[in-house]
């Protein structure tokens, strides 16, 4: 064993895993959801990393990873360990039949084939007159709930119409019937027809009425492209200023591991900076979509895109001077298809280094000394693409030791059929007959940190006004005051609440306060669903911006493992974390952030809408005793090759009264 | 008379200016303090704008100036409007003895030099022993205001010790006195003693106490700079895609005019998206920053930093690749100096673009057919510097039709000294001996739009959950409700409410809704002094962050024209414009918009701090029918000339424990 207990499964370990399962399931045919890595306990691997960190030597941990089937054709769910390092299937567990795997690439292609052969779908579709050249595909959507009832896994199909040309835009085409499946048969549960008026009424005679199409793809546009975009290229003649061993990533004082899986996608392990430790594991926990139409069955139109789909699976194979421009680095993975065979997915994250503006800069007035540095930034990136949406998820680096977790929605708007004329309050009209309905993004991120170690506090810091009175005897003065937050719980946001991961052991000299890192981020709406519709209750964790709890190893996910058509009841979340009150004073803590995004649709986000960015920065908050990046060398014109434009090279075709002049050269 | 109407003044314009009126103040000696352009009435500027843009004929507009001044040694403050046109002084008004002018440049070196020349502060600073190599330099602030009295213009003067280095950092030792002069007669008026303790007493007797120094010039660092800081640099081999006359310019389908005055430094005109009215004028309307040490002299630390001393003065000088890289093209001006010359203010501006990632991307799993464009960005830059801090105010235009305002805050913190073992709850300790209190910036963007016509109204949305009923009946529904400002007055922030400048007239197709633009903008707590003190009453329009008035030619400045020391009983402010209640439904409206930083320094802002962003954008919402970006090319490697990183590049010195390997060709 030469792998890294932090490295995801290769290619011949996911074969080796699936093989051995089937060896121990005779005369069965298994339908793979999962094979996996399973990280070490949390204690045992911090001491291998600090071990390791520190170059002494590391104890041996045993490689384990886990996998999930189904017996195909049943509901009858496995999830087993697999000790590799033993060559050893360590349990197998049958898990209790309300839980459900996630939708699977496989088994979504087998789902749309299924759901457009079916019988009485051509029969719909036939009486809906399409003219000819258009042809129906379904995109698949977990069912969600919207009722006690425990269904078998199903599967919700919208339907659309779309033309010849591959980057044709059927989700301008949605038609009004939604066909249900079960997943596990394959048979067709129901036809649901859609509502497409004001209301709930629905017309169960409709047929296809054109209208001018709205197209994204570059092919299809009706005008020419700009032809003004002149080409921007970003060069590093000297190399880049990272440096790279496997998964571990080197870069301005910046040590991890970089690590992916099939769910979360791309995590960050064992963050430290210049030495000292910062965060154990970064990772997308989870990420809630659901929408705001009210009506049947749009009701129950909510996926957990982390939980039921997966960022891993869904992750874009990025391209060199598209997904990223400058001098790229691609780190490329494998996860496991539904027969448990490796499936490759390359180039899934690309790191490159960006130029971010000026870090910091100060002119002496006196002496005219101008001091700049440019603040470069590491740039980690990946792209999933989960039907009709597109989701970026970014970490940047900074050289004053932040990091800064972006994500960019883009892509194309779910959409709906409408009828002529008709406006909906809880949705917008994007074309004639296609209607957008409002939703929400509430992604969860999962801060598991290690401020300068593993015993870290958590608390909300507000700014007050004092009270006017002798010492504040102008009514001007105002300072912070600190919450923490002893036992799990949550905290909300307020404006400029600042929330901090504080390790209370370590003094900051300099200040004279314990060393913190500040979590910033926007204050925003949570989830408008109510606490008691079945979105709130399948999504707690949309209800609160931040949430800590103590640290446990298999709490990872902040909707339950098991997020498809999943039952409050019966799910472990991190509501139910929370609900113990451990104590998350000055011991091993994880930190959730729960960011939303409300998207009520604009016509400008179709048909494909332009990234609509949400930042959320942890910086340093007298971590360290001064400025971190003082040491960045000062930014020269020697080094940088900017190039002056001149006047002359500018004055383009301004004709007629455009060109009256500048005013440089006039006289009075 | 070649000048367009809203071209700054030439160089030969002021000083025309400065001798017209010098010749009509026989015997005086004037100071000035302002000469610059007056723009036409908005009426009259609207019908030649649109009349340019549309290539007809364009009505002559009378080129007018003003000019303020002094009687030298007097408080006798004139203020002159000059018709450049018709080469004549129209008015001249002595203004009421309760307003004063900004501290210019020349007479803050004057103030300095009369301080530290002083008798009786040489006398304190030789009881303060510093040691030889140290030399006193004297910050001069704005006075302020803490009381009713009617002071003639003083200037509170902090100082400090430094080095011998043109980079030396005196902030970091600064002096427990402060003197006031006042401007006028250049006499002392107090030497004032500052707090060194936890609270309010005084230490009557302190001497010099040595500490480490903390610098922040490169030459004076203890350690060495970062070595694996590559070389990035940016190259547009076919030029730029920008073109520029005079101070008109073109790009993506944006057009504007570019404008420039000593008060607000840059400013933006007649912003047009794809032949679309958007905004007549934008603008930095004022900024404030008050400072939350309670204590005198500390109260009334506060600065209009806009009004008091002017955005534009305060521009630096950019340099390539330094304050920008790339390809720029650079912009100068001139404004006056005390004498009524000329002053160059050389490359003011920097204009350039930028690679902002990505702009859009889709990809249809079903075909492959991937969809992505990149989003290139056009940025106009400033930075000024304000005695310890630097500004760097940014407008970024998209190909999406956004407008981003981007607010950073760099340079150095502003020091107070502390004793020994001191902390404050008001600041936070830097370095020994040295404080910097919690202060707050808030910034007044003055929005004069004009969405599709100068007709708009101004609204705020909110998302708000349907109630749960039939029409809900699962309880997951939510709509946006709409309140219109149909009168002058303010509106707060909530969590994504969005506040919309809409056109009632022009209605978007394809949403059936009037057309509109929205600022987003992080909710962020306002202004933290009691609205009774001082502060809150000289800065109303701190206190909440949207304001809509009814337009008016000569209402520029959000806390009124003179701010030096103003009394709020004499101050025409955008608090009493809006208190008139003027209509404000489907007219010519302005929108002000305050972004308040609060900046409770951390020990990583010392002694340089690295850049705090803020950002508002302006984006279209329902204004165009569909992404104005979509004919933006496709990206493309053959344009972007990226580079793949290989993998043997990146070995580089992980040695030991370190090098375990990648985990990719490891075998079970």
């Amino acid at each position: 064993m030469s792998s890294h207990p932090l490295d995801p499964l290769s290619a011949a370990e996911i074969t080796h895993i699936s093989s051995s399962i089937k060896e121990k399931s005779p005369g069965k045919s298994l339908h793979f959801k999962v094979i996996s890595i399973n990280e070490p306990p949390k204690h045992l691997l911090r001491k291998y990393l600090i071990a390791e960190r520190n170059g002494g030597s590391t104890s041996h941990l045993p490689r384990l990873a886990s996998a999930l089937y189904y017996h195909r054709g049943t509901s009858d769910m496995f999830l087993v360990t697999i000790n590799l390092s033993e060559n050893s299937v360590e349990q197998i567990k049958l898990l209790e039949s309300h839980f459900h795997g996630q939708a699977d690439v496989d088994e979504i292609l087998e789902m749309r084939d299924a759901c457009l052969k079916h019988p009485q779908v051509i029969e719909a579709i036939k009486k809906y007159q399409l003219p000819d050249h258009l042809k129906v595909v379904c995109d698949t959507w977990p069912y969600g709930r919207d009722s006690e009832d425990h269904h078998p896994r199903y599967v919700q199909c919208y339907l659309f119409a779309e033309g010849e040309h591959p980057g044709s835009n059927h989700y301008d085409m949605p038609l009004p019937f939604s066909p249900v499946l079960d997943m596990t048969t394959k048979e067709l549960v129901d036809i649901i027809r859609l509502p497409t008026g004001p209301g709930s009424e629905l017309k169960h005679d409709s047929v296809y009425v054109p209208h001018p199409a709205r197209e994204y793809h570059h092919a299809l546009q009706s005008g020419p492209a700009r032809t003004d975009l002149k080409s921007l290229t970003v060069h590093q003649p000297q190399g880049v200023s990272f440096s790279v061993d496997g998964y571990l990533v080197r870069w301005q004082k910046w040590r991890f591991r970089l690590g992916f899986n099939w769910r979360e996608g791309m995590v960050l392990h064992d963050v430290t900076y210049d030495g000292r430790e910062l965060f154990h594991r970064l990772s997308l926990s989870e990420m809630f979509v659901p929408y705001g139409d009210p009506r049947m069955p749009y009701s129950r139109k909510s996926v957990f895109d982390v939980g039921d789909i997966g960022a891993g699976v869904a992750a874009n194979n990025l391209a060199l001077g598209c997904d990223c421009l400058g001098s790229i680095k691609y780190f490329s993975f494998v996860v496991s298809n539904s027969q448990g065979q490796p499936v490759d997915k390359p180039n899934a994250i690309c790191m490159h280094e960006i130029d971010d503006g000026i870090g910091w800069k100060h002119t002496n007035t006196r002496t005219g000394a101008v001091s700049i540095v440019r603040s470069r930034v590491l740039v980690l990136q990946t792209i999933i693409t989960v039907g009709n949406y597109e989701y970026i998820f970014m970490w940047h680096l900074d050289q004053a030791a932040g990091l800064h977790y972006k994500i960019q929605a883009t892509g194309i708007l779910s959409t709906a059929p409408i009828d002529p004329g008709v406006t909906v309050p809880f949705g917008t009209n994007v074309n004639e007959g296609v209607m957008a309905p409002f939703h929400q993004h509430v992604f969860s991120l999962r801060i598991d940190p290690c401020i300068d170690g593993s015993n870290n506090s958590f608390v909300e810091e507000d700014s007050v006004a004092m009270p006017w009175d002798e010492s504040n005897p102008y009514g001007v003065g105002y300072v912070t005051k600190s919450q923490l937050l002893s036992k799990s719980g949550y905290s909300d946001s307020a404006p400029n609440r600042v929330h901090k991961i504080v390790n209370p052991s370590s003094i900051n000299k300099t200040s004279g306060k314990p060393v913190a890192y500040a979590i910033h981020s926007p204050s925003k709406q949570m989830l408008l669903a109510h606490p008691n519709s079945w979105h709130g209750k399948r999504a707690k964790y949309a209800f609160h911006p931040f949430w800590v709890t103590a640290h446990k190893d298999d709490e990872l996910y902040a909707a339950g493992d098991y997020t498809y058509q999943s039952h409050p009841d019966f799910t472990s979340d991190l509501a139910a974390w929370t609900a113990r009150e451990d104590n998350t004073e000055d011991t091993d803590i994880v930190v959730w952030h729960s960011i939303s995004l409300t998207h009520n649709p604009r016509t400008e986000d179709y048909p494909v809408m332009p990234c609509d960015t949400m930042t959320v920065s942890l910086k340093p908050s007298g971590f360290f005793e001064q400025n971190p990046a003082l040491d960045v060398p000062q930014s020269t014109q020697k080094g940088n090759q900017s190039v002056l434009i001149e006047d002359k090279s500018l004055k383009n075709v301004l004709g007629g009264a455009e060109s009256r002049g500048s005013g440089r050269d006039s006289k009075l």
